[in-house]
């Protein structure tokens, strides 16, 4: 099975040098000739030595996905798109991650094990340190992150605050008054997380509306997890039993207040309304109202981003993508507080 | 930042050859010096230029990772467990996924690929076809199976007949005798398939107790998903609405279940019982009961299995993993079966 690319060559009827060109995905290959040669050295099973063309080449078609977390649905379904489209344009995906989820802070990343294993970098979810982004931009590589917004760095994300404020917009027009929050808190603790963000536009948007936002509302939850939502959620129902709807800032943490509602024989639309933020694949099942992102979406962004630096094209981007309330059972019932109906509030 | 290997050597006062042993786990170097020369580079910020080194080592320090989707549970699951015990290694973990969820088959695989990209390969729940197998074994590299069994191959799974059994075994305890399954199909149709592994020891538990184990009751889902679930539980439940209970071949095609069985104002654990297999993070949130299967574990001993491999040690290993049931209130119900209790069975 040791194919030489001279074999290739000849079969293509093209020269050496063109199926290393279209292999490769430099330029100077047409893509007609390029999907030839690709066709011809797959049907041959023909690779070319990695490490060698690497060398060569000075690349080594891999892209870094740095992320907290696989299992995490967000991020699973952001390394599930960005690999696809990666592969499509013959790119590998090289995935790192840094547990936050073990009761201490995350491992310190040292970006220079990435150094010349990949062409460029995807940060999924994590803030650096100023040192750790110092090494990351010694590596003079393309950088782009996802969710999370490192100044200096091209970015991908939705708008955290109009996603938190269409989700209280939707609790308050059913009548709700008493609006708890179960705030997303990673180990990175920085003012311009997207936890954070959704935190301060809660609430600002009770604040508004004349509602109560004092801290005995909101709930954090340790990480964004189903786990961690349930725990954060059985605090805010023993502190304020008199919450009638609940806000996450992740479906999977609106999926633990929802076990935390039921074992209280508490039902979810009924006598709490709970909503997420996420449009999780198992939030239908859930009967959850969630604010839907398109992750898909912002990870062929990311890729593009990626792709276009390593072209030749380095600017800065800013790319946020809209959210859509999709409304189910979790926020049915019209809620109606009879004590501020009395006061005709 | 650019380190050079002999100012590495330096400051942990060792030689280059040393350092290039320690930094790449090759032998030779005690465990204690190991660490010392790491903590020296990664203070220093050094690190080596990987295809140079790949190149003299003939390693890449890589393991690919060859797996359907990574947004499933236990395949995401799994994919977090197999890359941190990498890294503590000092390995990197490729991924390459075989989309299987999009109404066609999924791509052929030439392992081809992966050839001097990686060390060794794991292969997370996909069939090969008998090239692929032959492309596959042509690489020379150490490859081992996660869920799947592929004949020739080191293989870590669980005791699936064995956990259909324990799900069967719960749901006639608490007197169900119309006992529904849904099936996992994937695209990669095989006789001895985990899903297929199952599906068989359902119809042989319902046949051994006298129960009817008919085509009707069984209903395969294209993909192990909650959606997928969702739609296989629909066509059950319309063929046959005496069920009284569900059995489900993954967690995620149970929740499926759930979902159908609220539209249809049915209470899961008391109008129809809904089971599981998985122990997927997300069922104590539903209240699913669940066959619960050590996905961490598997994917120790399948890390332990391809390094051993790499080691030297390349015997063919087969480990299945004991699933234990984990009750919750989706079973919780006694059913009373009338009309089998007037006939007095």
């Amino acid at each position: 099975m040791n194919v030489r690319i001279e074999e290739v060559a000849n079969a293509a009827q093209v020269s050496t040098a063109t199926v290393s060109r279209a292999l490769n995905n430099l330029p100077g290959v047409g893509q007609q000739t390029r999907e030839h040669v690709l066709k011809v050295a797959l049907e041959l099973g023909y690779s070319p030595s990695h490490s060698a063309s690497a060398l060569a080449s000075g690349t080594s078609h891999s892209i870094g996905i740095v992320l907290p977390d696989v299992s995490r649905w967000f991020l699973a379904t952001a390394v599930q798109s960005i690999e696809m489209a990666l592969h499509e344009r013959h790119y590998d995906a090289l995935i790192y991650t840094l547990p936050d989820d073990e009761g201490k802070p995350r491992p310190t990343f040292n970006p220079t094990v990435l150094r010349s294993k990949v062409d460029a970098v995807a940060v999924l979810s994590v803030y650096f340190s100023e040192q750790e982004v110092e090494l990351l931009k010694s590596l003079n590589l393309p950088v782009a992150f996802l969710s999370v917004r490192q100044p200096g760095f091209s970015h991908v994300g939705i708008d955290d605050e109009a996603a938190m404020r269409s989700a209280c917009e939707n609790l308050i027009a059913h009548g709700h008054r008493i609006i708890g929050h179960l705030s997303g808190m990673t180990n990175d603790t920085c003012p311009n997380a997207p936890t954070e963000r959704r935190r301060r536009a809660w609430k600002a948007m009770l604040g508004r509306h004349g509602l109560e936002c004092s801290d005995s509302l909101d709930s954090p939850a340790r990480v964004m997890t189903a786990q961690h939502g349930y725990e954060a959620a059985k605090i805010l129902l023993n502190r304020r039993p008199d919450v009638t709807a609940i806000v996450a800032s992740s479906d999977e943490m609106a999926m633990g207040a929802i076990q935390c509602l039921r074992e209280r024989s508490l039902t979810p639309g009924v006598d709490v309304a709970v909503i997420g933020i996420d449009g999780n694949n198992l939030s239908e099942a859930f009967g959850l109202t969630t604010v839907a992102q398109p992750v898909y979406e912002q990870s062929m962004a990311l890729v593009t981003i990626l792709l276009a630096a390593l072209a030749g094209d380095t600017a800065h981007r800013e790319l946020i993508f809209p959210t859509h309330l999709i409304a189910r059972n979790s926020t049915a019932r019209q809620h109606v507080d009879i004590a501020h109906a009395l006061q005709g509030g």
